[in-house]
């Protein structure tokens, strides 16, 4: 009897995934550690080195490792050879056995508001835990520094994650968290927003290599292409942690109606 | 006067980009070219590795180089050391100096519907296009086989090409177009279809290497998880050429609103 009772008290630990794509050393990881470790039981499973703009990619022709490492007491943490998309493949399949509760994904050193969603891979990790049912949040901090100030991330990040924890939430929630720079006082609140037209006027930088060869470094302008209120861009400009919900189904439903409608597919 | 009238008469070649995710030395890529080049001036810029999978990946860490080569006669054609999605940035800024009237991707060896359209490097460079502008289709045949037959695919490719090309095309038109495997007379026509949610089932194969340690292939099962008749998924199984309209913006409109109406984003 007393042991039926007890089981009853005994209150489900979520299982919180955390992966990133600045890899495992990154500063950005261990905050958001730190920002929701007592929240749940929490297992790392992060590249072995940085995989920014790597999309929405997964490696198919080189096999994977995975390597147990410390990274902060009282967390398993694994390193892995792949993207970040791998990363979360493989943590349930070899490593949870098992579907995460959540899986988070970050803090970024950098913003992926607008069309870096796209390029993103912190938030391919999110998406792709979404595709598996798992509820995910993507964050990233507007601040590339190593030095950056976390403190504004670290709360919001446990803000959100408990609202997500505390809902039985959509089955395929992916949230892309974008918190402005700067002191963590100055931030307005969170903004739910979508993501706005805004791009980069690309211009590759070409050089010489030593024997006259020309290379080219990708570089490029940000250009925000629209100035309504409802976007990341707008929400981040007016220093609010911007919550752009994500979804992985490209359909075009819009341009589907027209291509039905204007178009003949005969020869 | 005389030389009025004449440019009158000149009507406008168009430029179509060709590039793919399976590099320059692969068929379906000559099949490409072979299908649409008397329909404009064809300029292909490609990966000189394979690239699949490589989702919107683009190259941060390092340069980028681009070296013209000999593909085809009268084809100007260059590789270039990036993803597919690099290919069409440089390939606008560097060798173009202009926006291609059209840019194609493929001929892809193995299918691209439903899920595989977020792994897709063949479908990211489309997509990438799309997003400044240019029109863009991305084709994948489902025969991996280096000797697969692509007459079907041929034939298609041009009819919606020609298609495209014919109408004043939506600036950011993106197609996702898989071609059923098989004889061309077994093909019922062309439909327009959405993104079927199907996804892999996960299952790495784990092997140690010679000095025992582990190590994992990425292998999955893919699973359709509807049956609805409006899926790319159900056009292929049925013999239909499947037409996807795609698109980059990732808000799900839908979980906006549901997260506006019932979080409480207040600490």
């Amino acid at each position: 009897m007393k042991k039926k009772s007890s089981a009853k008290k005994t209150k489900k630990v979520p299982v919180i995934l955390i992966t990133n794509d600045d890899s495992l050393t990154a500063p950005g990881i261990r905050h958001l550690i730190e920002a929701v470790k007592d929240l749940g039981r929490v297992v790392v499973v992060a590249p072995d080195k940085p995989q920014s703009g790597m999309g929405h990619a997964i490696t198919i022709g080189f096999p994977l490792r995975l390597h147990k490492v410390h990274l902060m007491d009282g967390v398993e943490s694994w390193s892995c050879s792949g993207t970040p998309v791998d990363c979360v493949k493989l943590a349930v399949d070899k490593i949870l056995h098992q579907k995460p509760d959540i899986c988070l994904s970050g803090i970024n050193h950098g913003a992926n508001h607008s069309i870096n969603v796209i390029y993103s891979g912190t938030m391919s990790a999110a998406i792709e835990a979404s595709i598996e049912n798992i509820p995910s949040i993507g964050f990233s901090l507007m601040d590339y520094s190593l030095e950056a100030d976390f403190t504004a991330a670290k709360k919001y990040a446990r803000l959100i994650v408990e609202q997500v924890l505390s809902k039985k939430a959509d089955k395929h929630l992916c949230l892309n968290v974008n918190i402005p720079k700067g002191d963590v006082e100055l931030i307005k609140g969170v903004k739910v927003s979508r993501q706005a037209y805004a791009k980069y006027e690309e211009d590759f930088e070409e050089r010489k290599d030593p024997s006259g060869k020309k290379y080219y470094w990708l570089t490029g302008i940000f250009q925000n292409l629209e100035k309504s209120k409802d976007t990341d861009v707008w929400a981040l400009e007016n220093n609010f942690v911007s919550v752009v919900p994500v979804q992985y189904d490209l359909t075009n439903h819009l341009l589907k109606t027209k291509l039905e409608k204007d178009y003949t597919w005969k020869s």
